[in-house]
């Protein structure tokens, strides 16, 4: 192999693969070429290998730097970053009722470009290079994330609420946004219906089939809340997970977001199907939905991913603030400080993220073949220092300003906090302004005080 | 009162007060003089007492920026921010008995002057204004504060496992040190016994008693982990709690940290005292210790302040990251999105750490007559876009980097990031070198691989 048009050197850096056997190069080089990993290793077989001779497009001197694969945000609702704060420390129906749907239903296509657009600059700085999405007007999100340069693991999100007629127009607008997403170059579909207490069992099966048919990932939302339990255990008479395997909607092809309120033998049939699941523990606090059991279903050997939910649950779509959530709380809630160590949560927040969304050949580690997608992430940070111990410096110490450099695809989309693919000055004003025009549309007394604000 | 020679005028600000009607101003402006807010109020009162017109040293717009009072720190040990990540995931008495004994065995004193350094930059980065600490070497601590210019509430934490010498010699230490403060500017002292499992009762009332004499604050660890509830139990026939109250050492005077396992007549007592408390939750999670009753403590309506802890125990001293977890936290375990609202969990990060300090005529919030500690926080950043909901906006959303300008006393301390009290590239290689050298004398294997990191 010829290094000589190889398009990036990282060098000198700490490098944290996360591959199988956690291999790091304490000094370390990366090659990425035609936006894959080429080449990686220690700094010595650089040198032995002659890889200093190479001609690269672009250097980055890495000294001092951590480099570790990007995050997958594996459960999020991006158009939903435009609702950050807009309604918060509320009972979840009145916050539903009164805040988030009346003005979810003023939302123009337009609106769901701009706010995942603004969720994409924030993941971007805060190292995350994959996410998954459930929403509406997905074809503006991704549009958004193919011209930023963002890896979007993108579903329609669909609900029927029983109405057989819906039901059939979700699917058919699943089947548009597949062919749709085969244009793109980044972004994937995740079949995506809602959640067992708002969609029917026909709607889950179509679902289900259309995911093995074309090969995709599936999501849904699982066991988030008590009353979600109740509600399913009342009409199905069976748990939300157990009526899903009655219905033969388990696969491996799954992931499960939330999973708050699983009982023994759910967990037992999610790993017997081997779904995966996103944990979110930010949203699932905020919320007061309850503290997800990861003790149990980490002995279960399920694969367990991390996702922020969306900024109007959360409120930001930091993974270095999830994954030391995720490890602190399991900690504190198990009495034992050795519950979920930094390497497993920063596992959790990368490959298992992969696997959980049927991408581990691609991303979640740095090796050889993988997709380019990684962060360079400054230690010499106060807030960081002394930098000896680089898991729990990521997962316990950093924050989103240590990520200095993202590359997604073999392409830099943020260099020295600089975004090279999109102005975020530009997005932010838009965002602003697509916020003020739903509140205008929505034209509700209670986002009088918000609306002043923005202006 | 003329204005004609005020130091600093901030205007244009996004002021949140935390006064006692949690007054804000939309557009507001401040005025400081010899370290304190001179004037404060809307930018409608501003033109109309003809402010506009006042000569001032250092005028700063901060339009768009929202302004608060400074984060008070109830409870940490600055001199251990060298330990950070020293030892994670660990067992309490592994970490303590192979880790941080060990090493603080070698701690010299001009370490504990560096590792206070460190501590005040990461904090001043923060938003945090004053902070208490407890720990040895505290002359260093007193000196590396005086000169950054960061207000500590300083303690020499007395221990004597029973030994009637060694106790009367930690009271005479902590005397000296009540001296020697005497001739700073912004730090005071806090009488600091360790906690009920490591002094002896003629120590605990000495050091009450000095409180009284000096009229200084006074803190304690107190049934931070269940283990030293157990062997206090075992001894004394009593929780720390009631034993505490037993030798007369409950006062108004006492801030105690962490309080993970009170029985309900050690709440009804505390409360009895007014007694106030330290909540320290990163801390709680992270070692294992367990989960703060918040629920049943704020319904007695104790004074609850916050606190980072070491940061080998947290491991940052982020009071952002640490009020973000407190709220999310309680309304997760309570299943109850209504409890600890974020303007509650700024009040608690603010002017409750005042109260708990004895400093609430000093700081804590923005009003007339009260020292000049103040926060600048930029919201134009796409964590906490868009800002029309203030409190959430710091307490769920932000991150330290959205700290944009600090003051203390009067003084700017950071603007822009920029420090202008220290040089920050100084105290890291400083801290660094400290580390390294502390390893060294320590001479341990554990710390081999962490040496090999620094070097």
């Amino acid at each position: 192999m010829s290094h000589s048009d190889a398009d990036i050197l990282v060098f000198n850096a700490h490098i944290l693969t996360i591959n199988d056997k956690m291999e790091t190069f304490r000094r370390g080089y990366i090659i990425i070429k035609n936006s894959k990993i080429v080449d990686i290793g220690s700094m010595d077989k650089f040198h032995s290998k002659n890889n200093n001779k190479i001609d690269v497009k672009e250097e980055i001197n890495a000294k001092g730097d951590l480099v570790f694969p990007g995050f997958v945000n594996a459960h999020g609702h991006f158009a939903m970053t435009l609702f950050r704060g807009i309604a918060d420390d509320l009972p979840l129906m009145k916050w539903l009722n009164e805040y988030i749907w009346p003005i979810e239903a003023k939302l123009q296509p337009a609106d769901c470009y701009v706010g995942t657009q603004l969720a994409a600059i924030e993941m971007i700085q805060g190292g995350t290079t994959t996410a998954c999405d459930m929403y509406f007007n997905e074809d503006q999100s991704f549009n958004a994330l193919e011209e930023i340069g963002f890896r979007g693991v993108l579903g329609h999100g669909m609900i029927d609420f029983g109405d057989e007629k819906k039901g059939k127009q979700e699917i058919s607008e699943t089947k548009k946004f597949i062919e749709l997403v085969k244009k793109g170059k980044l972004c994937s579909v995740i079949v995506s219906p809602h959640a067992v207490n708002t969609c029917s069992d026909n709607l889950l099966i179509e679902a289900k089939n259309l995911a093995v048919e074309y090969n995709l990932p599936l999501q849904i939302h699982l066991a988030e809340t008590k009353d979600e339990v109740k509600e399913v255990k009342k009409k199905k008479k069976s748990t939300p997970t157990k009526h899903l395997g009655d219905i033969g909607f388990l696969c491996e092809n799954l992931v499960a977001g939330h999973c708050v309120w699983l009982n023994p033998e759910d967990i037992k049939l999610l790993k017997e199907n081997n779904v995966k699941i996103s944990h979110n523990p930010s949203s699932n606090l905020k919320l007061g939905s309850g503290v997800f059991n990861f003790k149990d279903i980490a002995k279960s050997e399920i694969t367990i991913a991390l996702g922020t939910d969306g900024a109007s649950s959360n409120n930001n779509l930091s993974m270095i603030e999830e994954l030391r959530l995720a490890s602190f709380l399991h900690k504190g809630i198990n009495t034992n400080p050795e519950i979920l160590p930094a390497s497993e949560a920063i596992k959790m927040a990368t490959i298992n993220g992969a696997k959980a969304l049927g991408l581990e050949n691609e991303v979640g580690s740095l090796e050889i073949g993988k997709k380019a997608d990684l962060v360079i992430l400054n230690t010499r940070m106060s807030n960081v220092w002394p930098p000896h111990n680089p898991y729990s410096l990521i997962a316990y110490c950093a924050n989103d300003s240590n990520v200095k450099t993202t590359i997604i695809n073999g392409q830099i989309v943020m260099k020295d906090r600089q975004f090279l693919t999109v102005d975020p000055r530009k997005v932010l004003s838009n965002a602003k302004e697509s916020l003020i025009q739903i509140m205008d549309r929505a034209n509700l007394k209670q986002y009088n005080d918000k609306k002043k604000y923005l202006q």
